[in-house]
């Protein structure tokens, strides 16, 4: 480390072994809350409009393909394509299918992305539920609007049977379809970056506090916030023993993205109190 | 528009059919240079690491996941997969696969990316391949050193058979083995972005007088470069008619990123020796 480095330069470089970490002097203050991988894959989903479709060619042989897609109210995934496409006709000959969509890149390693699989078999909706696809493909890729009614191009509702959710290496669980239509992705995603790299940039010194008091690192020297969601901060820790990764859970769960605030200050409130500061 | 408008406020909308296009008033001063659907695919290839492979479950069900690969100098995928993750478990039992890259958003819509899909089927290289294989796994995925060695990973060569390249909505072609392997990359793509927003900040009177003199548009007011590549320019044409997306060639094949420059700077001196500006 030269003169200049900051605190964070020893983090691990591509294709070097991490160095030993630190581990936690006292125990975190609370028990993490609790993300099931149905919620997180929620997440993941509701995150972007673009995915990769796995579908099966009339050999059966797998075809993966660019795909954008909607959802409806359950998570299910809603595609709009066409039988000039070789997934369009795919489907026509075996409905099997499964979409993978890639959550954002979070400073990590090109395999430190969150990423989930979706795999089912695809339906054309019928009745009410033809117009709420359409509606949930349009709202998600406006460009629709001007091939959604041609006659080549189809409404497709994945069922989901089965849920792979991967958080990144090493990382992974699966859901079930009955817990994934019933989790609720995450309100706070969508400024979850923005808020990590405001904690980063204009409260280093709260941050610091909360690894100190909080998450059993009483020896920390610096702490960045590496992510945030509803339930809780990600953080990565330097102590003199080395460098950790370190979960802090709110007080509680935050129910919209206007809670985040509250929920952050209160945590550093709260470690603000602990160490007397 | 508005007083303070950009002659390219008029772009389509999300969701809004297209004005009718501009047509041009004289033919373009050349034709435009050929490029091969084989090209296109090995470009957006070589200009990743990360695409979503589709494989195939005990049960023969399309499975889409993640995956990070290096080439061997014929184009051909080599993968790093750990039988504790779906997709090297499917390729120990159907070994067919293929895999879909995404190529880098230019401005256009979701579905305007050039994507590419290679099918084929996986092996497990062996002697020289094996040490070929890994090496251009490793350049490509740094990280993959670390556990490239594992006994849970395997490295997997995907020998292509067929190759799909779309260039966006509605633009697609074939390619075979033969041709994939034998194409090159485009040797300009990692510097194009930068290229053209270098042409459209500074030198937009150049690409004005491309469009006037070269592209068949007398009348155009405004000409934006939306991608550059070896053989050309795209060009967003405006003129008191419409707009116009519209292709112009360079003189030759540019041979390395070295000489986009002066492609260009040859493009431009010949429009304007024939505008007599």
């Amino acid at each position: 480390m030269t003169e200049t480095a900051t605190p964070f330069d020893h983090d691990v470089a591509p294709g070097q072994a991490p160095p030993a970490p630190a581990t936690p002097l006292v125990p975190p203050a609370e028990p993490p809350l609790w993300r099931s991988a149905a919620e997180q894959a929620r997440t993941v989903v509701a995150g972007s409009t673009l995915g990769t479709l796995a579908t099966l060619t009339p050999d059966g042989d797998p075809w993966a393909s660019l795909a954008a897609y909607g959802l409806l109210d359950d998570g299910s995934p809603v595609l709009c394509v066409s039988t000039l496409a070789e997934h369009g006709r795919n489907l026509l000959v075996d409905p099997r299918a499964s979409i993978c969509v890639i959550g954002p890149e979070d400073g990590g390693g090109l395999l430190d992305r969150p990423r989930v699989t979706l795999a089912g078999v695809a339906v054309q909706p019928g009745g009410a539920e033809a117009e709420q696809a359409r509606a949930a493909h349009v709202a998600a890729v406006p460009e629709a609007r001007i091939y959604v009614d041609y006659g080549d191009f189809s409404l497709w509702v994945l069922r989901v049977r089965r849920v792979r959710w991967v958080g990144g290496f090493g990382r992974m669980d699966w859901a079930d379809a009955e817990g994934y239509a019933a989790a609720e992705a995450d309100p706070v995603a969508p400024y979850a970056s923005g808020a990590a790299d405001h904690l980063n940039d204009d409260h280093a010194d709260a941050l610091l506090a909360i690894a100190q008091a909080l998450a059993g690192y009483p020896d920390a020297t610096a702490a960045r916030c590496r992510r945030i969601d509803r339930y809780g901060l990600d953080l990565l820790v330097v102590t003199p023993r080395g460098g950790a990764d370190v979960r802090v859970s709110f007080a509680a769960r935050v129910e919209s993205a206007d809670g985040l605030r509250a929920a952050t200050v209160e945590l550093a409130h709260r470690a603000r109190q602990r160490t007397g500061a």
